[in-house]
């Protein structure tokens, strides 16, 4: 058994390439809801629904996230009516926040209902929110505080960055299975996805960094830095805000204290030394995923450094 | 003033033709909100829509009801989703229900909403659902007891009707403004609705029935049944259910507490006599409304019935 750690985009082109490396029924993603939101009364998963559909192969891939020639005509009518729609959310992608919010409010944990359209989805892949519970990223500017969606898409990530809190998450139980399938794993994958607010919360989240420093199993991550820069996402301005280098080593760092292997990019080749010094073994290999080639030869190197 | 108590399609018909012959502001409609239901953890109110969007222009005509070139895009992925999908909601008409509901969970009352969406739709005249509470009309039929949107959509309305409850209308109070538009009403013009399930919820409310007695205004209603016939809906399926006659004198009966003046159709002007021996004046005139010439026509022969 396998699990991962993903937050939306990039671990999601690397999960699609795992799933043909490996069969699907043997791996338990545990995804970031620290992104999580709730707009005109819906509970929105940005991060859960990216890995849904693109394993399910139907996300819009010029964007990362969405549904495929989704229309936005529900959205266009909010507007119309008043509301805000910086956030943009498809029609076809809508009918996933309204069941969700129906079925929350009717008692179900989201837990469940993820387990739920996963299944309708056609997906064998196990996928666990990190918590049940609401735990919401707080990015903290120069320009005041914002929900992590707020500071990134509605103000396009540019504001200063004082600091990062997981509002909520000192209550946060993690879900049923997350701290288990870690302990249980053969081999724990971390995804190139943002470690300050996908994998960081994730981490934040009780049991769950104790777990991996428990867990046998080998710990893998892929590298979201390369050559200084994010391949998506702020990540660099959230760990410059920190006071954080913006490299793969950074990252290599946050990830130390379990972490067996990282798996950087050949272009970052000459941090190789650097990482090892924290004790960890490093890999080169090209990490950016344009092509299905690409992804499911990444997972390649992944997997063999599980040594199972 | 004028006051109209309205169901969905024959009403805002009635009402857009209404709307060129006397000043919207000077209009009040008090809509039926019986058939409002909750579906996929949406409040959808039918003829508050209907009429909203007929009156604003935007409704698709073709089928008297949702926001003209409307795509459904959000419900079939909730069908995907395992969602029953028997009630055609459209990508556009969604946005209101989600509008809806979040404000409602926010604790705002429906009238309130109703009031933020009429004039966010530009329109001038007031409309009032008739209950801030939730009254639901029940159909008894011989295959069991239905919403009444499951009986008329989902079941098509096949069920052989055995009784009608309004569920919820004992607690219900009438919305600010009811009771008070009537008392002071110049006119009250009862449209051409199902006078069982649209103005039959309507006078079920408390006090409503008994401001109609006691109000001065000249009251006016116009016959849905043309030859022994509904213009739309199952008006006759539920007047036979409850033993009456279906015809122009058995709606003219059911409004006789309160009636002064009854519009029929000229088809059916031969039931004049008898239906004046119910103390109600009857006019005859063309009631089918295919042209706006039709509704102006027909909205012009009742605002001269008002004698203001």
């Amino acid at each position: 058994m396998i699990v991962s750690l993903a937050g939306g985009v990039g671990a999601a082109k690397f999960l699609s390439g795992l799933v043909r490396v490996i069969p699907e029924e043997d791996l338990t993603v545990i995804v970031n809801t620290g992104d999580d939101i709730e707009l005109h009364g819906l509970h929105i998963s940005p991060d859960i629904d990216i890995v849904m559909y693109t394993l399910a192969g139907i996300v819009d891939e010029s964007k990362g996230w969405g549904v495929k020639g989704d229309s936005f005509n529900c959205l266009s009518f909010l507007g119309r009516l008043g509301c805000e729609t910086w956030f943009k959310l498809g029609d076809m992608d809508l009918a996933t926040h309204i069941y969700r919010t129906n079925l929350l409010r009717k008692g179900f944990r989201l837990s469940e209902i993820v387990d739920m359209l996963r299944k309708t989805f056609g997906l064998k892949i196990k996928i666990l929110p990190m918590s049940d519970d609401r735990v919401e990223t707080r990015i903290l500017t120069s320009a005041g505080e914002f929900h992590f969606q707020e500071y990134l898409v509605k103000r396009g990530a540019s504001d200063r960055v004082l600091g990062v809190e997981f509002s909520g998450v000192d209550e946060a139980k993690p879900a049923p299975g997350v701290i288990e399938s870690i302990l249980e794993a053969d081999a724990v994958i971390i995804c190139p996805s943002n470690p300050i607010v996908s994998i960081g919360t994730i981490l934040s989240v009780s049991g769950v960094k104790e777990a991996l420093t428990r867990s046998k199993a080998r710990k893998i991550a892929i590298s979201p830095i390369v050559a200084g820069h994010p391949i998506k996402g702020p990540a660099d301005k959230l760990m410059e805000g920190l006071g954080l280098e913006v490299s793969a080593y950074s990252v290599a760092k946050i990830y130390s204290d379990f972490l067996d292997v990282f798996i950087i990019d050949e272009f970052d080749a000459h941090e190789k030394d650097r990482i090892e010094g924290l004790g960890i073994k490093v890999i080169s290999t090209n990490t950016i995923m344009k092509s299905l080639e690409d992804k499911v030869n990444l997972a390649r190197v992944v997997i063999e450094q599980t040594e199972l």
